[in-house]
């Protein structure tokens, strides 16, 4: 199996992890989920963009170019014969010795690693939705950060597969933010509302696609924060990620979204994903 | 250089982390740092006990007894010939492909990793104390659990070193809680206050020594929350880990607390504390 390591294709076995690694110690590093579909991968820019953003945001400075990135990205893809896939990227700030929280100096480089695993697109699961828990938001408050210090998420999404259910909805205060992996929104009199980008909730790849969507289609979109009371109302619930594209939701803590009928908003919006999708990498 | 390797002392250049380690992916794992002194743990069974609930709070089974683990600990200790320095023990959740948010089942083992870095006692800064500046506490909801988790602590902890500053206290909507790596308290008037335990600070294990000083010296603790406004009209500040014992703060922000006088409190409880270590460790 061939993997990224740092500006080079290698074989999976020659990767080894320094243990005072700092994505290895502090959770110091970030990372991205790229889909490909038919060999070719969906919204790169978009996600290579996110990548040097969540960088910047903790003063991390990737030593490749996005452009030489792109290149290893579309070459691991290539060597993989990966059709469709997950492409997972991961960068820390490499190896720091001893150990100290202030960040080490600019002679280290970051550590890059990535990965394709051949995940098919389950078609079925996009029509008939999921199950959902709901979950109070525990992580913290620079979710805007696609950082790999997860806890809080992972310990949300056990919750959920401990009740059988495949995400968490999260809240704080009342007010729903996303998933634990996965961006959510709800849907009332025709009309989709969902939480703004802010430090509360990771700006969505996905997300930009169907808001385009959703402007082609002419459903109207409130990007504005709703409470779990407006969820609970709600005609509609979905959620969106790269891995997931847009997924209906048909239960929330035991109780049936709209009798568990998938709605229409929802079904048209997952559709015209799917047709960004095919635009872009062809029929899947 | 000796290093803990899961049930086993080795070699540092030995130990190679999977970079599919779910502590370089998620930050999913739990850590300790013990001091020794003259050779000797200080506080060691406090430490693991710690370790232990940390990982039962994150629901991961730590597969060495307490006894097994401290006999490791102290085995490295020996075989590193360290005199005063810092045990640093890891452990993650272990090895799980492909990459998934939920836990993987128990047949995947923790890794656990540690080493001891040579580390004297700064005598000098505990009796003249520290510049520290107040951060935001952007961390998680569970601050209880000492994970790896920490891009929170050490962005905090980095601002502190930008400003020449060696800590960071952090506040939540102008309640203080703790420092980047360390407890804070404050005492006015005779009385120290200090947040209690809960969800949002770590339970040290320095503390809980300090805290043991204060009752035998007589001194008031009021373990309650504290504000902002409380922190800037405080007589003395001092913090307190492993690494730094009792720790005054003289300077917030710029400015000198207690006109830049260590005051008698923080003096008299320091000094107990290393009364506390020479009982267990000898003269230090």
């Amino acid at each position: 199996m061939k993997v990224i390591w740092n500006s080079q294709i290698v074989e999976r076995e020659e990767v080894k992890i320094d243990p005072e690694d700092r994505g290895y110690q502090f959770g110091d590093g970030i990372y991205e989920v790229v889909r490909a579909y038919n060999g070719k991968f969906f919204c790169i820019d978009e996600h290579i963009e996110r990548l040097y953003t969540s960088a910047s945001k903790i003063e991390m400075a990737i030593p490749q170019t996005k452009d030489k990135m792109k290149r290893l990205m579309i070459q691991l893809l290539e060597e993989s014969e990966v059709d469709t896939g997950n492409l997972y990227l991961q960068v820390t700030r490499g190896i720091a010795s001893p150990r100290n929280h202030v960040y080490p100096d600019l002679s280290v480089l970051p550590t890059i690693t990535g990965n394709i695993t051949v995940v098919p697109r389950d078609a079925e699961k996009i029509s008939t939705g999921i199950k959902t828990i709901i979950e109070q938001d525990i992580r913290w408050l620079k979710c805007d950060i696609k950082s790999i210090s997860l806890l809080g998420n992972i310990m949300a999404k056990h919750e959920a597969h401990k009740k059988n259910a495949e995400e968490a909805i999260l809240h704080r205060d009342g007010i729903v933010t996303e998933c634990s992996a996965s961006n959510v929104a709800i849907v009332k009199n025709g009309t989709i509302y969902t939480h703004p980008d802010s430090n509360l909730i990771l700006p969505g790849v996905t997300k930009i696609v169907w808001l385009k969507c959703a402007k082609k289609l002419g459903i109207e979109v409130k990007e504005e924060p709703f409470t779990l009371e407006q969820l609970n109302e709600a005609d509609e619930v979905f959620c969106s990620s790269t891995t997931i594209e847009v997924m209906p939701i048909h239960t929330i803590n035991g109780y049936a979204v709209n009798n568990g009928q998938i709605g229409q908003v929802t079904q048209k919006l997952a559709k015209a994903f799917q047709e960004e999708i095919e635009q872009v990498c062809g029929k899947v």
